[in-house]
């Protein structure tokens, strides 16, 4: 990443109207913008339009600290949704985790990696499990006691923490708490978590347990976006892999370890890449 | 197959026991079987074994008529529930369908390849829509009306055509009716049906439609064996494709049908020779 | 299909320059096109751009004869290859095939259903043993015998049988022997072929025995535009399905055909929606 | 692991013959042996008998230093190629790398969530870069310069320190450097590499530039043992992921790292849990 070329990224929705991509394409043709990425799409049954745009600002006739109030006319006569990025912003993150390791661990080896553009300032935890692993890689680890009685409070001081960290970013790797709706409403399609099913498929506990009482012959994963209702936010990206009669509970939880890790890595890349929209409660993923 | 050698195969679950394995072995080694596959299943949270075994008639002591009385008291003695068959029986099969041809053509198209080792005796349909699909292939078919008002006369009708058919197995390829449980019981593991979607996740009618609303990422096929619970019967075989935002319900459909297909007829096959076997609500697959 | 609304597709590929896209959606804009599909890429390291886009004739003021001369200026500006698609013009299509059926019957299946809109004129091999799956489906039925001999001839009258039925595009469903140089080049991307392998891997003869021998653990199936070098054209789709060392030849020859039939349909699927655009050896899937 | 009951597994082959099912299951019946897990293959074509077999020590009449010598016999009579393992013992790794970290922390952050029952003795480079990655894991790390003046030296040094750490098995982690067979052959079937492609396609060099040079639609990973012959030995683990047009070289790579680690950390665990027999160049791998 270090040494590409800086890029500004708009991201749209809007109801779907003629002369949407002419008037996006022509903002930056006139200003001699280089499109190094253009997609978009129409739900032709919602009547949205999507649009992801990206182009370098080397060249580009609008300092990049006037692009936001020289798009904004255009964005009011179509309606728009819409946020504009820089590649070389780069996202504060925390990482939530209760006991099991195996997320945290693959998150924090592909940011030391540079595999992802962020900044991770901490990792937030209600148990004290993972410290170690926090500490092997460098960053702060918090762990708050959660009961029904300390849920509230806790956070309480976990939004002060986020606040003065700058935390733009929030990743659940296997957090096994409910984050109030409170709290969610704070970070709008800013939290991922990490479902270990195919959802809508064993939403809820245990779901390896469900899906081998099932008998099911594959098992998978989902990576959405949290909103207040559980289990049923915008999904950003799933996989399955086979499992048999061969596979006690213990192998599918063997199994679906390495889904889990690759799925919420991609949706976590993807939302990081700024490749992601969510309309309704639906994503528009431009990879 | 023809030119191949003739097997008999025993299909074996019981309560798991020490020997189970080395009495098997020892009734074919002692009576000079060949075996040409040999496989087990321990479940040990339920503590079940599962065995398939299969070897060559050719050369084996006993003679094919005696296998059965012979085999009968080591049955006894580990208390299980097996069947033997021979690899050169015919099964006879009926398809079920309703006004989409695609698993159809596919099942009809195998037969005639002789991908499948089945005598197909009719298409029994719902609908009048596929009669020329089945008259293409030279199969009969029998449409019937069916109304709340015809149902139960209709079934009955049903059964006197499959049973004076000599019918071993029923197909239901995309048969958008439901049985009743008079019918199933009747042919216990003995009716295969297709369901487009990955169950447990989206259960009942149009999951397609449900799987657009949800925004999937994925979407699935399920081929199991048909109980008296509509779609809770114990999976066979199930596979996904990639779908993202660009797909409209109609290129779920589309894309749907080859997974319904493809799924279907591996379930047909895998239950046509014989390598199936369901304990409880699950199947072991020894493929 | 029926019912659907016209709809007009340019497929376009030039150098890369700025304002491509502004100058085509502009095109459309300012004539009133309503935009159904729009997708672009551009191969920044072969500095290529190509473009699909597609909308409805129905309120476009340009009438549909004279487009390509309207769009021809802007074409030559840019320097684009390029071609204009009508949505409601049927392909006409030949299917050559050799002694297996299996992607034989997929196709001609999915033509009877209509999935595939096309107007399969006739089926030529070089063995009489498919006449019977054609006749099934009321296709002409064409058997060359081909030996080195007769090769030069047969393909000669293969050519005026081509021509007088006017066939856009050609199938190779399992055909078994190449085709000329000469009579390829009379059809550039216009002849598909499924190869039995994970093309590069097991390239030539009786793939699923290199497969077998290599002891590999997936098997694939490719999809391709014929070109001159065997094996070596732009790759439209490939799949892989898993198999194991239970897994005898016979078994891959089993478990490919589905492969096969399923890539080599979707392939076609691809080509009749002007999906594909070849540059290089290399395809653009707008799918 | 821990807690869980002490098995004894025998991994066999040899040529196949009657009885010999009967004879293994008969030594572990007579001897009151509970199996945990038995398996067994037949290739018909090379007319060889594979097989593996798992049962607790607990309740087994013969003490475990005597088991060997009390098979011996048996094994002799039927010509069988075979070894014991105990799920007590812990071998002994050490992990070879380059300059590319992510297989090395991916091997390293699962040996330390103990999902490999392994001991990670020390890792050893070619390059300084992964000292940092072994230290936040606490092992040690050994970097030798690799010339070819060098080479030599190197290798006699690294399998001393390979003997004085008496190392069972070796891990190429994204090791860059061809071993010597010299070196190879003192670890037969005991060193497991990763390649990045699907082999047999893109063997050697730069595999991601081949494929994307080539066009294909999916990319592959390979994990295999390593034999004198470069990217040939015996495939353990593969898979694929779908790649398309819009994914640069760069893409390839980044898709191309979580297969990577995926199928690399999947061979490891089927070695370490003793699931893979080779014979002639090919693997049987019981999962």
């Amino acid at each position: 990443m270090p040494g590409e070329p800086v890029t500004a990224t708009l991201l749209i929705s809007c109801p779907d109207q003629k002369g949407l991509v002419a008037a996006v394409s022509d903002f930056l043709y006139k200003n001699d913008g280089n499109i190094i990425h253009a997609d978009q799409h129409t739900d032709q049954e919602e009547n949205v339009f999507v649009q992801r745009v990206e182009w370098q600002l080397d060249g580009f006739r609008v300092p990049r600290e006037e692009i936001a109030p020289a798009f904004e006319p255009l964005a009011e006569r179509f309606g728009m949704r819409w946020s504009l990025r820089f590649s070389d912003y780069t996202p504060r993150v925390a990482v939530f985790v209760s006991k099991l390791s195996h997320c945290l661990y693959d998150l924090l080896a592909r940011w030391r990696m540079e595999e992802f553009r962020a900044d991770v300032r901490l990792v937030i935890s209600n148990h004290a499990d993972n410290a170690e692993v926090a500490e092997r890689f460098g960053v702060p680890y918090r762990h708050f006691d959660m009961t029904t009685a300390t849920k509230e409070t806790a956070e309480a001081e976990m939004r002060g923490l986020l606040d003065s960290e700058h935390v733009d970013f929030i990743v659940l790797a296997r957090y096994m708490q409910v984050l109030s709706p409170q709290f969610v409403e704070r970070y709008p399609h800013r939290i991922v978590n990490i479902h270990h099913s195919f959802l809508p498929a064993f939403a809820g506990a245990r779901p390896y347990h469900q899906a081998h009482e099932r008998g099911v012959k594959l098992i998978g994963a989902t990576a959405h976006y949290v909103t207040a209702d559980l289990d049923q936010g915008p999904i950003i990206a799933q996989e399955v892999a086979q499992v048999s009669h061969r596979d006690s509970v213990e192998d599918l939880v063997r199994k679906g370890r390495d889904l889990e890790k690759t799925v919420l890595a991609r949706a976590v890349d993807l939302h990081l890449r700024n490749r992601v929209v969510v309309y309704g409660n639906k994503t528009v993923v431009f990879d």
